[in-house]
């Protein structure tokens, strides 16, 4: 019932210090289709009760301060608050809760990732209050997103620029990740395009280093591209990074990407931050460039269970802020990515109406009132052994990227693209067929090598590479 | 020995999977006075050995891979890596090390903070060999921050602008952080400004909402400003906060504040990121306009012991890519902030010239070569009863912000502003006859409630109010 949640100042002012609940914590509450959710998972420090730290984390993430203070006759704080509106022990854990609050539509500048992001993940992390905190999932409502452009392009009229469907595309990081001269860069992507693969990718630190500028990389790259086109009939593309020191520089180098009619430009998103990059989405799609997006720095705000934010939200405020392309995890290669929470996520970047799903780490349905989805790049310490079940966990819609798998294959990185683009058509071939990946996948590749000896020789060299340890992050 | 050392590519080309500690770790390496050290705190996954584990860290922050790679033997890889130098155990902990790494001048693009980020904290926070991964600090030398601006202006070149020296300066964030119409909050700017202080604050998520768009804001916060400092005689300001869903709105923002002639702007520069903010920074300085910066975001990051990237390095960043104002904590009030290590960031924060010191948290000497210093903002649950401990703690070239603490006073702002203004003045005059503030502020400010009813009553309704929890960020 409201009159039970109205504000306690609407009696007049009384200064002084009280529990934030009696202001914040609203359990009769029903979240409007309008409202802006979030869940917590907070581990309050001892004796302070869920609640006072539940509605702390609304409070501070919304109109609140500390202590009461006269302004707050100035407005009206029902309207404005954030509730936390429901409280759940964390199942097997010790004095840790999830606590969901909704925010009004009304605390958020539109079309702001960066705004959004200030308000909910601004001071709240640091209350001496709570022991940890982390940010599981929001609910985004429709009003809210269509104030966003989203990704320039999106995955069906990406598929319909490079005339490619039916199959993950496929990609290459090229290595060493420093330290090439630009012509010789240019020829590792060469060699890469015309041994099969789709795309190759400027490695998330090059931007314009002493060893290699960014004008020529993009010159001899281009060049690169353009050879192998003409050669394999197919379209062809590298992420050329753009990602610069300041916005000024950026769209420098965005604009000679354009002037020498490159597919697709590349962003790191999370180090240069949400407002570099909704001012370049919004400009790759009024100039038709697609958008690759590398999220490095994500690790260290998502690895860890119980204090940070999970990779699920970063995901949806990228799609927000607009990307074509976003990376994913790999859940099978070097780098954590747990299976069915990379499923889940996999999902709310791509899909357009997803349920809420506890088992996937879900929290709230998100409807995406037909923005664009992004497409998941799985990357990071894969091979082709990995193939099938890369295709059994990313399916079509996805991009595979093989950095070491590609450039490391014993004759060179044309063989080297060659042994993936084999392994991946013999995968969608066999699943095509009705084969299952999980359990035949095996024998597709081997198969497939025995008339593919660059497929032969990468399955050799690298049969017993796994990276199989404990997941840091789990459901 | 530098043939030790040597890459094993220099014997040919071997493919295959090798242990990064053989290139990558290197104990006997001396660092050069232009490399870029930093100082993880490594938790390795059981059976990694710290050798490993460190290189590993070294390898895929710099040039390397899981696996080896052809196009190698196209670069000079001793020149290009990064190197794990010297590796030692925490004290006290279990399977944890300190590794240092040391990354040559090539590897980094002159003035970007973006990039250095991209590279050093960019992948290795999710490599599944570890558990946990934490960049404690890092050595910035010479030749690369005189490839950066810094601050706009800078702490002397403010306290000149202002005309104010010899004590803290006073702040207040406005309250409630949303929904005071434009009016309304102008009204709260003049209250305060009139009542003592030097400057009052946008909170860190007020952008342009319904409630209240930036361009009413700034217009009655600049007419505020201009009405106080006629009545005081004192310069006054208010940090109009330019943050912005984009880079182009950002610096339409920035263009209006400097048009009708306000002295200093804002960004939350975490939450927009490095790019903008070093756009912002540098039109600051061509712009005679002061930065205040707000480390919204922070928390996610810098909280957790085991994980994630200290305030000391993003502090050390921000100086880099430009504010001349940084929020750095209270100690005291109601966000986490231990005493020691706050010391030591704020030292990295302002001075010019910063000797290594592990008691607190500093393990690299840090030489500025006469960058600007970034004077630091004590924000967060902070009340008259906290003034001699903050004068104490960071001395004379800082600013107090007391938000709930100036608002919260029961007789309305301009009261709350000058029981600040009394209880600080009265406590630099202590200082300065010589008296102890640790041991007798309380007494300093009893005295001074003898003559300052507003004093008087601020401390009667915040006597009880402390905020003493077990920190989670510890040394
Ligand atoms: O080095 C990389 C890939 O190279 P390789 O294929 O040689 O391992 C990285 O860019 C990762 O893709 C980043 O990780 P996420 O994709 O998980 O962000
Ligand atoms: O709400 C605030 C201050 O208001 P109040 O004075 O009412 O508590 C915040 O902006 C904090 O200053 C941010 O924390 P840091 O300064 O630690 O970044």
């Amino acid at each position: 019932s409201y009159s039970q949640t109205q504000t306690k100042s609407k009696a007049g002012y009384q200064a002084g210090v009280k529990d934030y609940k009696l202001t914040y914590y609203t359990p009769d509450y029903t979240p409007k289709d309008t409202d802006i959710l979030a869940a917590f998972r907070v581990s309050p420090q001892p004796g302070v009760p869920p609640e006072e730290a539940g509605a702390a984390v609304a409070a501070e993430s919304s109109t609140g301060t500390w202590t009461t203070v006269w302004t707050d006759l100035l407005t009206d704080l029902d309207r404005y608050k954030g509730r936390c509106y429901h409280i759940e022990p964390v199942p097997g854990e010790d004095n840790q809760y999830f606590c969901f609050v909704a925010y009004p539509l009304d605390l958020f500048e539109e079309g702001s990732v960066t705004n959004m992001l200030t308000s909910i993940v601004g001071n709240v992390f640091g209350f001496k209050a709570l022991r940890g905190l982390r940010l599981e999932d929001m609910r985004i409502p429709i009003a809210y997103l269509k104030t966003f452009q989203g990704p320039p392009h999106g995955i069906t009229v990406e598929r319909d620029k490079l005339n490619k469907y039916g199959r993950p595309l496929l990609g290459c990081t090229i290595k060493p990740k420093l330290g090439l001269s630009a012509k010789n860069y240019g020829r590792a992507v060469y060699e890469c395009l015309r041994g099969g693969l789709d795309f190759t990718k400027d490695d998330e630190n090059i931007n314009s280093q002493p060893f290699m500028r960014w004008r020529d990389r993009f010159l001899f790259v281009q060049e690169a591209i353009e050879k192998s086109q003409a050669e394999t009939n197919e379209i062809k593309g590298h992420y050329l990074n753009v990602t610069a020191p300041t916005c000024e520089e950026m769209m420098k180098r965005a604009e000679f990407a354009k002037e020498i009619g490159t597919p697709i430009i590349m962003h790191d998103f999370f180090t240069a931050g949400f407002t570099a990059n909704t001012t370049l989405a919004r400009w790759c799609r009024d100039n038709g460039l697609l958008l690759h997006i590398h999220r490095a720095m994500h690790a260290v705000v998502d690895r860890q269970r119980n204090h940070g934010i999970h990779f699920r939200v970063l995901a949806k405020c990228l799609r927000m802020s607009g990307g074509d392309h976003l990376h994913s995890g790999t859940v099978v290669g070097k780098l954590e990515g747990e299976k069915g929470i990379t499923m889940g996520f996999v999902d709310l970047m791509r899909e357009d109406h997803i349920e809420e799903d506890r088992s996937r780490g879900i929290f709230f349905t998100q409807d995406w009132a037909s923005m664009p989805g992004v497409m998941p790049v799985a990357s990071g310490g894969i091979h082709v052994w990995h193939m099938p079940a890369l295709v059994e966990i990313f399916g079509d819609d996805s991009c595979l990227q093989f950095g070491g798998g590609t450039l490391g294959h014993p004759w060179g990185n044309a063989p080297g693209a060659t042994a993936n683009r084999v392994a991946l058509e013999a995968c969608i071939q066999a699943r095509n067929e009705g084969r299952n990946l999980f359990r035949e996948g095996g024998d597709v590749i081997r198969e497939a090598c025995k008339w593919s000896p660059e497929l032969a020789v990468a399955c050799e060299l690298w049969k017993e590479i796994k990276f199989e340890f404990e997941a840091m992050d789990t459901l």
